[in-house]
């Protein structure tokens, strides 16, 4: 038996958390919610790359600023984005000098992060731990796809990385929201060869993972007033809901996706929607985290999801493994036991 | 304060572990350590990458199997490498179909991986954590470096990357040998900027770690039968020791380097001696483990140590960060208070 699902009897919390974004995520509906704003995709530096960098700095600085903290206080900090070894993360936050914790879920790095600073703080051994990540649609572009100046043309199919990056500190103690409880995923291939269709490749992974949470905890889709994905976009969006239909068919009306959120399809030219680690994380830490903490949303499951896939591994032929982690996230504490 | 160092009030167990090599491993002086060697750098498949996944594959198979456990035992699987998105431990580990956290720290994977699966062990949140990492010769040298056929010449303080993988797996119960504590490392940066002297890089890392874990212990060097790093070479060994001469003059004498014993420098090419996350994960898995299993060895202190850097932000002109985490290792469970 896989105890893939860990319900937290004494739940930790998240203290503070923050969103940073740029000047499309800014137009998006969800505008408002972003603690910063950078109009400059170069962030006034030399090149994309340490630009993203930045967009960690400020996000890991702007969520301890808020809860009055600084990293003296933090034990821990776990970080990884979608850059080849995760230079967006190391170069972001190397000047804070913490115990770093390098991780790799592609778009799914928010879940994965967010897991793992609750256990370590449920386990006793962080009494502070920051998660970070961070997107930017150019450095993704050129690493993943095209160099931007190339002018590729982009297939409906495709998604527009988030120049975005959400951190938030979770404790064993402090008020709401709790995290109560976490699914860490299993990797899920389908057969998907696509590049430009993350969704279709992400959406069973996604799937695998919320199923596996409700078998686990016997719980109810209707408990919970979101369940929410990472990025799978339209495409993706409406496979899981398909998948879901016959064992979950509560799901449909519960479900939201950050990466139809961020962005507005009809106004903005993002194709299927909003994708990178940026994307899930900017609208956890800067609209999920604080609904829940004013209690205008009582319990949510957030599931982001990663395709894992690199571009040598896909041009020599390779389908796309996907994975998704998955977080319930409460404003009450709650009388759980494991 | 930091709380970088943890000691575990209730050590879990390293219950089994298993190195897998390629041809050179097993010319080396510890040949016979590797419970499997691969003469084929292709792995019978088409690719290097390819290749490099069947690595971590196998050492996750062997390492259950010499427990007599399958899968189906594990709770979770921690892995990464250094392949762009480490697509080495996703493609290598897709068919087990275990929940996986994926990590990344450059060759300090398995320090990193070892700590995680400790933690989740100690905390009652595993029952059975596999750690694996993996690196390979030939998909090393084209990311990193050039194309292997390109011949292109090789600096004297350039390292060789290990064709070898490591796996273990960690328990809240279990024989010899315990994970008693450990040190999560902070991103060191003394602005090496050669990517051919990695061993510079990340000397300073690992002391800064070995150095926090003594202050945060009060424990004294001549406590510790070795200590050992993972793929530091002739170099950055050398820098190490000198680092240290001032306040652990006793360090000297009981130093080993992962990277100096893969490889015999003197009839091997390897230049300044072995690297990658596969040199120090074999060693450990094939040498040390066993050793402390058998009571050869009574304490060591594993401290693996990352580059951070990618190809990329290099070519940009970045210096390289560095990371290295310790976890102390016994043959004795001991008493301890946290």
């Amino acid at each position: 038996m896989h105890k893939a699902t860990t319900i937290f009897t004494q739940p930790p919390s998240i203290v503070t958390s923050a969103a940073v974004g740029g000047k499309t995520e800014h137009e998006g509906p969800y505008g408002g919610c972003f603690d910063k704003i950078n109009d400059d995709p170069y962030f006034t530096l030399d090149t994309f790359e340490q630009g993203e960098s930045q967009l960690q700095k400020q996000a890991v600085r702007i969520a301890l600023e808020k809860a009055g903290l600084t990293e003296d206080d933090a034990d821990v900090l776990l970080g990884g984005d979608l850059l080849n070894q995760c230079v967006g993360t190391t170069y972001g936050v190397r000047d804070y000098q913490l115990p770093f914790l390098g991780i790799y879920s592609a778009c799914s790095t928010m879940s994965e992060g967010l897991l793992l600073a609750s256990f370590l703080a449920a386990g006793g051994f962080a009494g502070l731990a920051v998660a970070v990540t961070s997107s930017h649609f150019c450095t993704a572009e050129r690493q993943y796809r095209m160099p931007l100046n190339y002018g590729g043309q982009r297939p409906p199919t495709a998604q527009w990385t988030a120049t975005a990056s959400g951190a938030l500190a979770v404790s064993p103690s402090g008020g709401a929201p709790y995290v109560r409880g976490g699914t860490i995923g299993r990797i899920v291939d389908m057969g998907v060869t696509d590049a430009n269709n993350m969704g279709a490749a992400m959406a069973p992974a996604a799937y695998s993972t919320i199923r596996e949470f409700f078998h686990d905890t016997g719980m109810k889709v209707t408990y919970f007033d979101k369940i929410v994905t990472g990025d799978l976009g339209k495409v993706g969006s409406r496979l899981l809901c398909e998948l879901a239909e016959g064992e979950f068919p509560d799901l449909r009306e519960r479900h939201a996706d950050c990466g139809l959120m961020i962005y507005d399809s009809d106004k903005q030219d993002v194709h299927s929607g909003g994708s990178g680690c940026g994307c899930a994380a900017s609208m956890l830490c800067g609209y999920f985290v604080p609904e829940l903490r004013a209690g205008r949303l009582k319990n949510i499951l957030f599931a982001a999801t990663g395709a894992l896939l690199s571009p040598t591994i896909n041009q020599q032929g390779e389908t796309i493994p996907s994975v998704s982690h998955l977080v319930w996230l409460s404003s009450e504490k709650g009388e759980t036991a494991q």
